[in-house]
């Protein structure tokens, strides 16, 4: 094994960045907590401080040291020489500066935020290239591509992403329109944030991480498909040019990709992952989404054919449905009307810079909350 | 893609042979048919002659030359310098010999014979390295492994081989007791020759498979698993040390690690292969299988754990008892009680060599015989 991995957490109160410190305590002796960044949780910020002994910190609200962690702004943090990983778990939009700071510094970014790479993934491949950075997928399906590329990246023909269908497959539309944010918010096989939750049920997440792939690993939006998977076993797969496919199986969880991310391109055996039961599994299916009902898919894969600033607005009217839908002031069928409207109410930019980006992010989640309460 | 490949293929006549020759015909501009050599198939023989224009042919019987092919020994084939991959196809014990020599002569040898690496794994293995050759699995199994483990061969855990189960999986022992040579040949999903179809029915395939496995990718015995996987779209897995899984997928149909072998490491487009229709495809389902029912694959791993020269014993056994099944001289639950009586009666050779290998295997096969006639 190496030696010591020095980790900086970009949110690490949130469930991915809980996950990751489950890991690196699985590995006392092969990685260390030298920062940790969080937003408002500082009474868990505070244990983990505690418990990990990190030397730097950052979250929301005044500057104070927690023990003996100096508060350092995250632009610095994730631009410290002695970090070797930057775990990226900050949510939504705004993993966009964060990402894109790591990827000036040149990086090993271990990327659990989509966002960033949805919204700016030419300017952050660019900046990743130009610093030899690196970019590894935390997201559970992203890392199953990653892992089926391993020694035959040139060779992939189309990324298949699979999808669990959320809680709602299989719903007819007037069930869809009385689902509740409760309903939303039950997950069958994940257990993640509200916001990537109510994105499954609608498929909006799907729908973004087609762009996320795209960015990630260079293949074109029309050799990026979705299966809908309920058991969510099989995270993604690859098929080759020969038409030999490769698929990524575990159960769901995810401390698998981000274990991975970590100890890349190595694997490390860890107990307290759960191995697949075959006695006990269910078969495995495979069925394509309905996208009549769950239009979010493809009006995230044509917002990031348009390119330009599609994606950012994509992301920012997204934000603000989900919120609606949480608090309850739009219903479920809504999601994807509001979103639609704002993309087609759009103004796009060419080669917008990361300023213009988190603009029309900020703009389209506005409009998209004018267009919910009216 | 690289220049063009001189190929001589052992047991052209056969089902992968014919299928190879397919493969070989769908890129004229990157594959030569150099030799050819058949068994006593002497029609067939001529008109593959005729269409490919091999330099050199060999098959049983007198010699004589086929239109300007040239006949020449196997040994001298498989050894000549021009001919950059052996397609190793000769049915059972038979391939022992040309494999080795292919081995001797440092060639890539494209492997879909089983029983060469069963019964002289070691002798193979030690050739393979001293003159630099190599050897590429055809079997759909072992090509899925292959293909699974690239990029990252000593990160795997366990091998997981699937098994069809062949036509009587589910079937009771009363049931068993009455099957027919006809309905043994038939089976649900692999086209294959008759010897393999008998032992993919009564799992010793599978079981043989677990000793190749070993010996192609030097893992222990106890981490190789078998799962009973019915629509045999899944051809193998790989379990690495993270507990992470990583399986191969395709229709059973053997151009797939026919052409990966040829055309490794890289993988060709070819539009005459069956792309996966995941609307039709029926769930994927995966169960232990019925080791009680199905002696023969733990006879098999038996045999490979203990050594020497139980593994030609096996082979050899398990020739003469499928010879007797066809021609309905046993019946289909005897095959395994007649080679586990021979295997119990053996006294194994320490460090036997290909000679000693032969003459038991020679032995065990009229050993057989015996049983099954008293």
């Amino acid at each position: 094994m190496a030696s010591i991995k020095n980790i900086a957490i970009i949110g690490s109160t949130g469930s991915i960045g809980r996950q990751t410190l489950e890991i690196v305590h699985s590995f006392p002796e092969h990685f260390r907590i030298t920062a940790l960044v969080a937003g408002k949780n500082t009474v868990l910020l505070e244990e983990q401080v505690r418990k990990f002994k990190p030397e730097y910190i950052s979250f929301q609200g005044p500057e104070h040291d927690m023990g003996n962690a100096r508060f350092l702004p995250v632009k610095d943090i994730v631009s410290l020489p002695e970090v070797d990983i930057v775990l990226m778990a900050p949510a939504g939009t705004a993993g966009l500066k964060p990402t894109l700071w790591a990827a000036q510094a040149g990086k090993r970014i271990a990327l659990a935020n989509k966002e960033s790479l949805v919204m700016a993934g030419d300017i952050i491949n660019a900046q990743i290239r130009k610093s030899r950075g690196q970019i590894l997928p935390v997201d559970s399906e992203h890392s199953a591509i990653f892992q089926c590329l391993k020694g035959e990246r040139k060779a992939a023909a189309n990324l298949i992403l699979t999808a669990s269908g959320g809680p709602f497959a299989g719903y007819t539309r007037e069930q869809l329109a009385k689902v509740t944010p409760r309903q939303a918010l039950r997950h069958p096989s994940w257990v993640m944030g509200p916001k990537v939750t109510i994105d499954s049920a609608t498929l909006l997440n799907k729908g973004i991480e087609i762009i996320e792939a795209h960015h990630l690993f260079g293949v074109g939006y029309r050799n990026i498909k979705v299966l809908v998977h309920p058991s969510c076993v099989v995270h993604s797969m690859v098929e080759f040019k020969d038409g030999s496919i490769k698929a990524q199986l575990s159960y769901p969880d995810m401390r698998f990709p981000i274990q991975y991310a970590l100890t890349y391109p190595e694997r490390w055996a860890n107990d307290r992952l759960p191995r697949l039961d075959w006695d006990s599994l269910e078969p495995l299916s495979f069925t394509k989404p309905d996208t009549a009902l769950f239009p979010c898919l493809e009006l995230a894969r044509n917002a990031g054919i348009e390119g330009k600033t599609y994606p950012a607005v994509l992301c920012g009217a997204g934000e603000a449905a989900v919120e609606m839908f949480l608090n309850m002031s739009i219903n479920f069928l809504k999601i994807a009307p509001v979103i639609e409207q704002v993309l087609s109410e759009h103004t796009p930019v060419s080669n917008p810079d990361i300023d213009v980006i988190e603009e029309e992010a900020r703009r389209a989640y506005q409009r998209a909350k004018e267009i919910g309460a009216g």
